[in-house]
């Protein structure tokens, strides 16, 4: 039976980028070795790097005078990373998460934090609006989209200070102003790649405007001067980056990756808002992720919510159930996920619909 | 032609482990997605996150009382948690090479740090001896074996202060008294698996004697009690290390392993103390490495260098450039390395010495 990977993340692959992988972990580029044993420094494995960085620059349109960074530790690393360079005094965060708290734990640790708004008051079912920049703030950061709660930020925002974007689960989904940014950032494992990597975007200039002893892997500057191979890089998983990317740009890159993304959400959101049983967790159609898709049982139906799990399930929709935090359902539907996919699992929804 | 892969790291890895991996990024035990796409939540993964604990726990006959982490950024970024968890007030280091003076400076962000002894006055080509630990050092960092200078410490050391060992790429090369450690860390990419991964055993009581606020993701309690999963693995590569252990294990563990990389590298010193061409650059038969084998051209044969490099690269020989700290020749002969490559380059050097 064919499986339909619903998976938050690590999340559904490019079929292009698991073959490619797997091809080359068994002879990479037809030298007879493996891309597991190669040097970081080989011809082959600096073609990978370079490619990894002009990509992403080429893809999301990044102007000159940003860096682009590969680094091991994902996003949570980047939650400390973020303050231990650019947190002098205060810094300002938007709360509109479980991830948004975590960035906020940390940046605690090396000065003050303005929480500017909270959607906490909800469960984090909508963006805040119409809160205040504090103008004093070393930067303020976000959370672009909010895996868990089905939230997500479309607009670049204007902000009067750096602003830092936390884009795990939407980077690469729609076009992105990145000159509005001084830090794009995130775990590389919804629309990039496989676990184990984290992509820093980051504004060359913003470094350095303060004095701080910052340990040497924590500090960007060693890995903008170190080209991402200060220390030995994830090579297999940032192989795998540029696969995933090869696929996006002859796919038609980001404005019909966005467009994709937008009939897919479109119809699972319209399905939710239809069928008698189900109820979307984010009521404002304008803060509906296009990643995400939370919704839960009607009130009216809640005993079903287990036997639709199962039903779900034996029709090979894996990854389904909602975060703990949330409960009910979640349907992550990042870039590689085909249409087909999202179409069959509003069949399900209809059928269980019918049979109840 | 055959490949035979002398890289210093990432290096060769078995056969089974290339091949189960690639395997297992097709289709995870026949479950119809690819290893990369699961959860790190799964049952799948969940297995193996508990067999490459429970594998080198086995293996290296780890006693009660230590946790196995397995984290991103490989031993760099341990250079900076050892001290963010372990300095108080002062710490001990070892300085033989340039591994062990970047976990140096690294200690330096975080207290007062003795290097008790160096060999850099003979460019690291020894271990130094007879040196005094201090007892008021919160610990003493060594580093086990010198990739760079093909130096190696083969015997547990008996500290009066917790000691801490950087195993990078001697790590499961032989037995090992665990009990002996507070920590043993390293990369994963010479003995274990594809870059990505750093590997530490931790001795539990080791941690929080002293107040300090470390970052989340730099805590070491941080990654015990979330079971190496607090923040998304990276999933492939530690699938491939489990890989790698279940071979060592089949081949007989860390007894049988050692007689063989006793008899590999004696085979190689033997040759290079026996060609007229070469010298050892380490002279103490006790310092030398069992995994790095460094040698350079006889003072009378310098101008050979390069015409080695190009005759035994036309051998297939892969990575036997010397590290430019050292120059001349590293041959790394790590546990994945069949001894009948060792005897295909040994041929080489002779039949380099014969037309020479």
């Amino acid at each position: 039976m064919k499986k339909h990977n619903f998976n938050p993340g690590p999340s559904i692959m490019p079929e292009f980028t698991i073959k490619k992988t797997a091809e080359h972990i068994l002879d990479m580029n037809g030298i007879g070795l493996s891309l597991m044993e190669i040097s970081h420094r080989s011809k082959e494995y600096s073609a990978v790097n370079e490619e990894a960085q002009s990509l992403l620059k080429e893809i999301l349109d990044i102007p000159a005078g940003y860096a682009v960074l590969f680094l091991q530790g994902g996003a949570s690393l980047q939650f400390c990373m973020v303050p231990y360079n650019l947190l002098n005094k205060k810094a300002a965060y938007l709360e509109t998460g479980s991830w948004a708290k975590k960035a906020i734990k940390e940046a605690k640790f090396f000065g003050e934090v303005d929480v500017v708004a909270s959607s906490a008051d909800r469960n984090f079912s909508y963006i805040p609006k119409n809160y205040t920049i504090p103008t004093d703030a070393d930067y303020f950061h976000v959370t672009t989209n909010n895996t868990i709660y089905g939230t997500e930020i479309k607009k670049d925002i204007d902000s009067p200070v750096p602003l830092v974007a936390d884009a795990s689960s939407d980077i690469l989904s729609r076009p992105m102003d990145v000159s509005k940014y001084a830090i794009i950032y995130g775990g590389v494992q919804k629309n990039l790649g496989p676990a184990g990597v984290g992509f820093v975007i980051i504004k060359e200039d913003i470094l350095g405007k303060f004095e701080r002893n910052i340990p040497t892997m924590l500090n960007y500057k060693t890995h903008i001067e170190g080209n991402s191979l200060f220390n030995t890089p994830a090579c297999i998983t940032v192989f795998a980056c540029v696969q995933t990317m090869k696929w996006l740009k002859n796919l038609g890159g980001l404005k019909a990756m966005h467009r994709i993304n937008i009939e897919k959400s479109a119809l699972l959101y319209d399905e939710i808002d239809r069928n008698k049983l189900f109820i979307p967790t984010v009521a404002d159609k304008e803060d509906r992720s296009i990643m995400n898709v939370t919704f839960v049982m009607h009130e009216n139906y809640k005993e079903l919510e287990s036997g639709f799990l199962e039903y779900a399930s034996s029709k090979g929709m894996v990854g389904i159930k909602g975060h703990r935090s949330v409960g009910g359902f979640r349907a992550s539907i990042y870039n590689a996920m085909p249409k087909e996919s999202v179409q069959a699992f509003i069949e399900v929804m209809k059928e269980f619909e019918l049979k109840n």
